[in-house]
């Protein structure tokens, strides 16, 4: 192909994708738009773009330089958002540390990564206590001192962040540098083996917000996300920048809210306080906050919350919706930025009951622009588009990370005949609405024929004595798998039902849902609790290991 | 600066931002949606992507290749769209042609952009009797017929559009190339010189069609334009793409509405049997369709307007607003794709009287994502926010025009300093919304201070009597410059109002509007009609040549 390649006048800008350029817009027509955190620090836009001059000159200050790497341990607040800015903003690499892994993969993720510098919030000295001493490449530690305490590091630390920043300098000249310089890099916290590094360009990152603001935008109600809302995440700013959002609502000059730590109360407090009108979270966290005595006095009336990481149970959609919650869900991983889809609902779908409206907020949603998205067979031919058909989901995009840090393999696998392979299993309707039926390792195979454990957990979930519930398949004479569902019963019912009885009530709604007929094999059995992972998604690896250990 | 650049495992998939991907999300959530050519021709989106593939194997068969150009004189119309994605997909040029041009002008461009094939409606048979053979390089030529008809060409032709698409196979493999190709050119119609040629690759459409999609989907309420929308350009299609929104409407899924030849009575139809919901155009477009008999007898309520091209009288934003329409203005041109910026009202905006909306409204508006937007004294100096201070605006985005086509004095001239010269006069108040007041060259030079002709259009716009305007400058021996306004009067004033009487009004209410006290100096002049250019602006350049020849 020898197509006609433009050419550029000597003196034209030609304009690379660079983070710094999601700033030009808010700081023009939003300078004096307030960045909370906690309610307790509140800054404008403009102060936002002095402190990320200040923490660039901080860390040149540290010596850094393009291409090093600053790792990040902190809850989510106004300072990673200024990490987010100021480190690729260098042209260094910012990593986001997974602090719910457990010291030693943390010491991991560090050394892999080969950080030079690390931000850690006192809450974690007890982490760093521990792994302080094998820390590889880390050659400055600056410290996050919350509420100006002083607390003793268990290293030597080269000062205090807000100290360091005060002695900073605004003003520093970010240049431009190839739109594919790295610009993130994390690990994904599999249930199998060492924590693998994902990466991330500054093309890619400014495409991903492009594409969302275009997805999100694009909403005729609901789930429309616009200038006058008000931003603020629960999911973390380690894990997969947040799902993009916090660059998404700086783009836009959005009002953000940073909770720190995910705290029911203070998150309640916030949304009220603050009239938080947009958040995402995993199902658990958003569990969490509506099962807390303090969300029975919460309004939560026009939030619209967007669900991700895992399966949105539709028993969860209809309370969320009770409560006035837009809820609604997307689709991604930590491999692909992350958001690939998104599921709006269409004008006429909201005049339905909520309880049919759940079975569309549950879906995983319409690829964004520029997402190539397929259902394929093992010969990779795409399966028909008839909300039936199902196959393993992969993906192209321009926000795809292009490998695994380190492991040549692993990153083949993944893109095997040119295709992220998300290695979840799902089907697309012929209004193009994803429905991720089972990660292909957590699918049931029973008799032949895949089982739908996320299925049967959504029938389960309907009774109105289950609290929480995962469906695993566990090995079987006669049918090489079979299922069983772990239940958390709600308190009140413990004692007043069985397991017979459950199992019953979920025989009739899966021959009524017309799911596969080895759902019937189901067993249920009742326990304390689920084992779940460092970012609470449940851990079905850990409950097939032994699935008898947690029963009551 | 040695910044990482990430590294693709060597199965990675990575991702150049083409034209043909802007297809791959509404195929998956809306291919039945519709497209109709004035309610004549209706097809949905799966028969578009047919239509794209049959037109590419149709000009395959003409043995067009890659880096060759295809240009396009058509009106509005399906087949334009087809062509806005099948000639560039194959990597091809696609040069829309300003049909409005006088013949001379038009084959000066088919040369100088040495096009080598010709689509052409028998519509414009004249203008090819006219230049035809005079041709240079086109090798091929294919007739469109509309109606069925059987024109006889004035040349040769390898035949008629859709006889040759059924003839072609719709499935054609669209490859993958570099981002930078180029995709469009065509040429500017200044009001001196030869049209100047400007070009766009597949990159700049793509993220042109991000931004816009960004900045309309943004909106909390007024001019939001979102997934259930329909869209009908009246901006023609041979200027600036449309301003580039059929490549937003179709990656949005949107029913589209294409209404051939800018006729009142059919566009009044369109809006109301198709339930247009969203256009562009240019002021004096929106003005005949709203002066034509049939507009009152059309309900035009929350059809959204986005104007540009050329600054919305304030008094023409009040009478759209009394019909319910959401009109809005946008700012860019040519050379810049075209969009920068769009002024959308916050939500406290759209509480006030519509006279001081229609302020707003006709500001020129708020810089999309990505657009590096200033406004610069002759140093290139950044001028106070203050709503006041006016100076060139200048700009950067990953959307401009890289050069005009051969001319290296005029594209270096275009990007001096690096970045592009708008030659447009402007302010920005501290909320970031920019006003555009004049073009460099139609601001009046008066006592050695800046007169708007702009401002005082706006205040004798607002005279009952008067129907159009246009103030120009007119040599003075003492003040250098005086302002001269043009009037055409409605017609049930004409002979009941005097030139005094309105410059009269004029005076209080430039007093009254704290202009620049040179304004005073007013001459007003009644005439019957004003020279424009060829795309409906006002050509001030023709008026200053003779000023009285238009006289009443």
């Amino acid at each position: 192909m020898s197509v006609r390649v433009v050419s550029s006048t000597p003196s034209a800008y030609q304009y690379p994708l660079l983070i710094k350029q999601l700033l030009l817009t808010p700081l023009l027509t939003a300078p004096e738009q307030e960045i909370t955190y906690q309610g307790r620090i509140r800054y404008t836009y403009r102060t936002l773009k002095d402190r990320i001059g200040q923490l660039a000159n901080l860390l040149a200050g540290l010596d850094v330089q393009a291409g090093q790497t600053v790792a990040m341990m902190d809850w989510d607040s106004h300072r990673y958002l200024e990490a987010f800015f100021a480190v690729p903003m260098m042209g260094a690499i910012l990593q986001t540390v997974n602090v719910r892994l457990s010291p030693d993969q943390i010491l991991y993720t560090l050394n892999h990564a080969r950080a030079d510098i690390l931000i850690v919030n006192s809450e974690f000295f007890p982490i760093l206590a521990e792994i302080g001493s094998r820390l590889k490449t880390v050659k400055a530690v600056v410290m996050i001192a919350d509420d100006g305490a002083s607390p003793v590091a268990p290293i030597s630390t080269v000062g205090e962040y807000e100290a360091l920043m005060a002695a900073s300098s605004p003003d520093y000249n970010f240049p431009d540098f190839d739109e594919n310089a790295q610009a993130t890099t994390f690990y994904t916290t599999g249930t199998t083996g060492d924590p693998k590094g994902v990466y991330f360009s500054h093309r890619q990152l400014v495409l991903h917000t492009l594409g969302c603001a275009a997805a999100l935008g694009g909403a005729t109600r609901q789930g429309h996300v616009h200038r006058e809302d008000v931003y603020m995440p629960i999911t973390p700013m380690f894990h997969v920048h947040a799902w993009g959002f916090p660059y998404l609502a700086t783009m836009m000059g959005l009002k953000q809210v940073y909770p720190g730590r995910y705290q029911p109360e203070v998150i309640c407090r916030l949304i009220a306080e603050e009239k938080v009108s947009f958040s995402h979270c995993v199902p658990t966290i958003l569990h969490m906050i509506l099962t807390h005595p303090l969300a029975s006095r919460t309004d939560f009336s026009g939030w619209k919350v967007l669900i991700g990481g895992s399966a949105l149970p539709e028993a969860m959609a209809t309370a969320a919706q009770k409560r006035g919650i837009d809820i609604f869900t997307g689709y991604g991983m930590s491999e692909t930025c992350p958001v690939l889809s998104i599921a709006h609902l269409e004008s006429p779908m909201l005049e339905r009951p909520q309880e049919e409206q759940s079975v569309i907020r549950a879906k995983t949603g319409r690829p964004l622009p520029l997402v190539d998205l397929r259902i394929v067979d093992d010969a990779m031919r795409d399966v028909e588009h008839n909300g039936r058909s199902t196959g393993e989901i992969v993906v192209r995009s321009p926000w795809l990370t292009q490998g695994y840090v380190g492991s040549q393999s692993a990153s083949e696998d993944l893109w095997a005949g040119g295709y992220l392979h998300t290695a979840d299993i799902g089907n697309i309707n012929p209004q193009g609405y994803l429905k991720v039926t089972d990660r292909i390792k957590d699918v049931i195979k029973t008799g032949g024929e895949w089982t739908s454990s996320l299925q049967l957990e959504d029938i389960i979930a309907k009774h109105e004595a289950v609290h929480e519930v995962a469906v695993i398949g566990v090995p079987d004479e006669k049918w090489g798998e079979r299922p069983v569902a772990l239940v958390i019963l709600k308190p009140e019912h413990v004692g007043r039902i069985t397991e017979h009885a459950l199992r019953n009530f979920s025989a009739h709604a899966i021959e009524a849902a017309g799911v596969s007929r080895y759902g019937l094999l189901l067993h249920v059995r009742f326990v304390k609790t689920l084992a779940k992972t460092s970012i609470g998604k449940m851990n079905k690896r850990l409950m097939r290991a032994d699935p008898d250990a947690l029963c009551l």
